[in-house]
């Protein structure tokens, strides 16, 4: 086993400490003093005479100062308080670690779990368990509360609430949150075994998410590095991170990030599914999968990608494509049901998979596998056959309590988007749609960041909720530090355009901040109240490295 | 003065040689034997059976390995037996060159003039000059033939050509192109004192072109330096160039570049005037001004910007803005018609200037000096007021023989672009709408490339036939090398996803040849399809070195 110790010394590379030019503050909703919403906010030159700008801040609390970080021991479980009001249990059987987890890794080269203290909760015997329970049920939860003192950018409620048609409402309340998770049309990801959550929301009438993978693979592979990918990528914006590990060690590299991720993380089960069968897909079973999800589950994963919409009749759809099934689980459960010309023991099983994640309020993150992996074969019968599917799983998934959220492609050129959001909203009852990019054109391998925010910056303004990031590498190589903030600071641009144009009233307020000291030449200001304070500072000093250049 | 030796050890840094994985050809038009259209055509690997795919190609002789470049020499000059036959008059009399030219420069720094020999042409006395006039008059000239067979890619016309309502024909044939050009809808920049140009049409109709800024400065400049990054710039993708420069030997350096361009120049003529005057706006004279424009065009400029729509009455327009006045042409004027309480000379005098640029088939580029420099000024009155007289003045300049496009902005929230494009269409005729960007949003400096792509990309899709491109540094410092290539890549990106919505028969053609490369792990053939094999290349290697994985 590798000594914890050696991990720690690895461990140097996580960046603790404030974003240049502003701080940490935490902000408490009306009436709930003993909530602590976090934001950061940046001081402009006294010579502006404005206040201060307060900005969404997904850092955690390793941006804090304050705070002493400690990643043997987590962070602070701040849902503890909250969720032991609601008649869940501490699992007194859980699941136990199994070799097969780690994909069977020799003792010398095991990476212990993470030693922070962990106990697993259950809503076994809990009448209400899912955020989609509780807001059915019409009452409202801390985390509703939260999510809403978030949105709102700390702001007070000042006159009455006003609301264009369908839009954006001019102030979040926490009714408005747990209407719009009521109605489906908004999600928050909280599996009850994940109290270090500092929750968000994912709708379209929200601010846009956007989601970083990380993950180790056969090829690279160190928890250091890991962590250190989660906590750069939060730093930098992520809303959400995906672990798509494949290597060794899956279950602990994640035991260590869940216990030091204050952003909810999604999984895709079938990925560890397939590590346990050696990569052999045809020896996947439902048994199998069935158990990697409790697994999962226990550990706190807040969100899970189910390629249940991917059915044996669909597979035939696909033969005429130019590039076939590009989506890794949508080619492991196509393999597996051609192999054993069998329906999906996804698909057949969706009510048991139900079930389970209502048991944690693990949210669905229902995947595309038969996304189009290139523009010739964007909007095609297989993408829509599938999402049409999807749309069927929503409503049993809803029936069933849980918490949904629809993947979305792809490649998709710019003349196609808008009907996919159409299709999507339409066939999924309005769900929130998560996509991947679309990447608007193929011929530039090397700038997918760029293809792809094109098409999420505009499928963002139409109304998806989250938009999972593509870095530079995407299609040739695995992102490295420098790739994972490009990836997201290209995205938290795509977002915050969709944003501006979908008329958030938070949103302006920054742009038209660092508008105004440019104006002004009030360079520093500029350079904090972008998205990339240390780049701008960078890039100026590069042609006017002078002092005086920045001040006047 | 500069010894010509020192400026061509300078030149070391001038890339010669194809771009990787891709070599020059060159094809004639039907019945044109003697004229040859370059274009890059990329060889696939033999297991995949498939014919090489042709691109398009803005990189002129210098990726041609049978050309010796001695930029001394300057470029052949392909168009001279073409111009031959107009019918247009050596000038007698040109312009001297006067001190004020190279801003008054020592002449221990002076840069020599390039020795590349250059007779000065002048329509005086021909009865047609303009591409405008030909068009108008029903002649296609020996540019459209060019053009028309470049913007097919070389293609061979087969069967009847189809065109969907409005939208871009099956197939591009000369007469299309004069029928474009007579409506106003489209411009070959195509100066008759620039033979050594490879014409490039602008116009909806057509693939989308992008520019490139470069230019010197009285921070940093060099010969060099210049002709590098407009070689540079060009071999990546950029159709045209603008020489913005600022500092000492404007005219010198000015005329490396253009004996060295095989792309379409375009400048800004006031701010040289400006250098006339030391820098004082209050000092311009519409005297100066014309002696500029002719200084310019006897040199070959294929296009001037010029701030004509900036009238006096449009600057109190300006004064609730939070950002003013951005463009740098368009507060020079709107200084000295405050200054002198007077309307702009460039607006009192613009038949005249029609008149010269008519003489030598100078296109207008109708400068939006009053375009929004942030968000919150996006399609205010000030922008709209001078748009309106911009189709005052595109119909004036059509009038008197001459080619326009029209300059668009800037920043501008995805929900506003759409009505830009009809506004601009509606205002100016259908004339070639040109923008910068927009960039979507303030916050990003540091990655204004990528604020700005989105809303290019949008914008093209809707019809703008030409987009500035946008560099990393903009807001921020001078772009270097790096920058460029990366503004330029970045806008082929917007361009290229632009022609894919609009449904550009030939753009899809490499998209769906790079994703079967994908599809087969053909990872060579991938790399050189790409519009930027190198950074592919490298991107690949990084984390997969070895030569196996390029291959299986």
């Amino acid at each position: 086993m590798t000594a914890l110790s050696s991990i720690l010394n690895q461990l140097h590379t996580v960046t603790t400490g404030p974003i240049r030019g502003s701080h940490k503050i935490y902000s408490s909703p009306k009436d709930f003093p003993d909530m602590a919403v976090p934001f950061r906010e940046i001081p402009l030159a006294a010579s502006s005479g404005e206040a201060p700008v307060r900005v969404y801040d997904t850092s955690g609390p390793y941006t804090d100062p304050d705070i002493t970080i400690n990643i043997t021991k987590g962070l602070t479980p701040l849902r503890s308080s909250w969720l032991k009001k609601r008649q869940f249990q501490n699992e007194t059987s859980p699941r136990m670690v199994k070799p097969e987890d780690n994909s069977f890794v020799s003792e010398d080269q095991l990476i212990p779990a993470c030693p922070a203290p962990h106990t697993v909760l259950t809503g076994e015997g809990a009448k209400l368990i899912t955020q989609y329970e509780f807001a059915k049920a019409g009452l409202i939860t801390e985390e509703m509360i939260y999510v809403a003192h978030r949105e709102n950018l700390g702001r007070a409620q000042t006159g009455a609430v006003t609301r264009n048609g369908e839009g954006i409402p001019s102030f979040i309340t926490p009714e408005f949150v747990r209407d719009e998770i009521a109605a489906g049309r908004a999600i928050i990801p909280a599996n009850i075994n994940h109290p270090e959550l500092e929750p968000v929301i994912i709708g379209k009438n929200f601010l846009v998410k956007i989601n970083a993978n990380i993950g180790n693979s056969a090829i690279t592979s160190s928890v250091a590095d890991e962590i250190d990918k989660m906590v750069w990528a939060i730093r930098w914006g992520a809303d959400t991170i995906m672990d798509l590990s494949t290597g060794r060690n899956i279950h602990n590299i994640r035991d260590w990030l869940i216990r030091n991720a204050p952003v909810p993380v999604g999984t895709v089960p079938l990925y560890q599914a397939l590590e346990k069968v050696e990569g052999d897909p045809f020896r996947l079973t439902w048994e199998l999968f069935r158990d990697t999800l409790i697994e999962q589950a226990e550990q706190g994963v807040d969100y899970f990608t189910i390629h249940a919409g991917v059915r044996l009749h669909h597979v035939p759809l696909t033969a005429k494509r130019v590039t076939g099934i590009v989506s890794r689980g949508g080619s492991i459960m196509a393999s597996w049901c051609l192999h054993h010309h069998r329906e999906s023991f996804l698909y057949e099983h969706f009510d048991e998979i139900c079930d389970i994640m209502r048991r944690y309020d693990v949210s669905f993150s229902l995947g595309d596998g038969l996304r189009p992996g290139s523009i010739a074969d964007a909007n095609d019968e297989a993408q829509f056959a599938e999402l049409e599917t999807l749309g069927e799983l929503t409503t049993v998934a809803h029936e069933r309590g849980c918490q949904v959220m629809i993947e979305g492609p792809g490649h998709v050129p710019m003349d196609k988007i808008k009907y996919n959001m159409e299709k999507q909203q339409k066939e999924c009852g309005e769900a929130p749609f998560y996509t991947l990019g679309p990447l608007t054109t193929d011929i530039a391998p090397g700038y997918d960041h760029i293809t792809s925010a094109i098409g999420a910056a505009m499928i963002g303004w139409f109304g998806t909720a989250m938009l999972c990031y593509v870095t530079p590498k995407e299609h040739l190589g695995l992102p490295d530090r420098h790739d994972v903030k490009v990836g997201v600071i290209t995205y938290r641009i795509a977002a915050h355009a969709a944003d501006l144009a979908k008329g958030h009233p938070s949103a302006k307020l920054r742009d038209d901040a660092l508008s105004r000291a440019r104006f002004d030449f009030r360079w520093e200001d500029q350079f904090h109240l972008a998205l990339d304070p240390d780049t701008a500072y960078a890039y100026h000093d590069e042609t006017l490295p002078k002092e005086k250049h920045k001040t006047v």
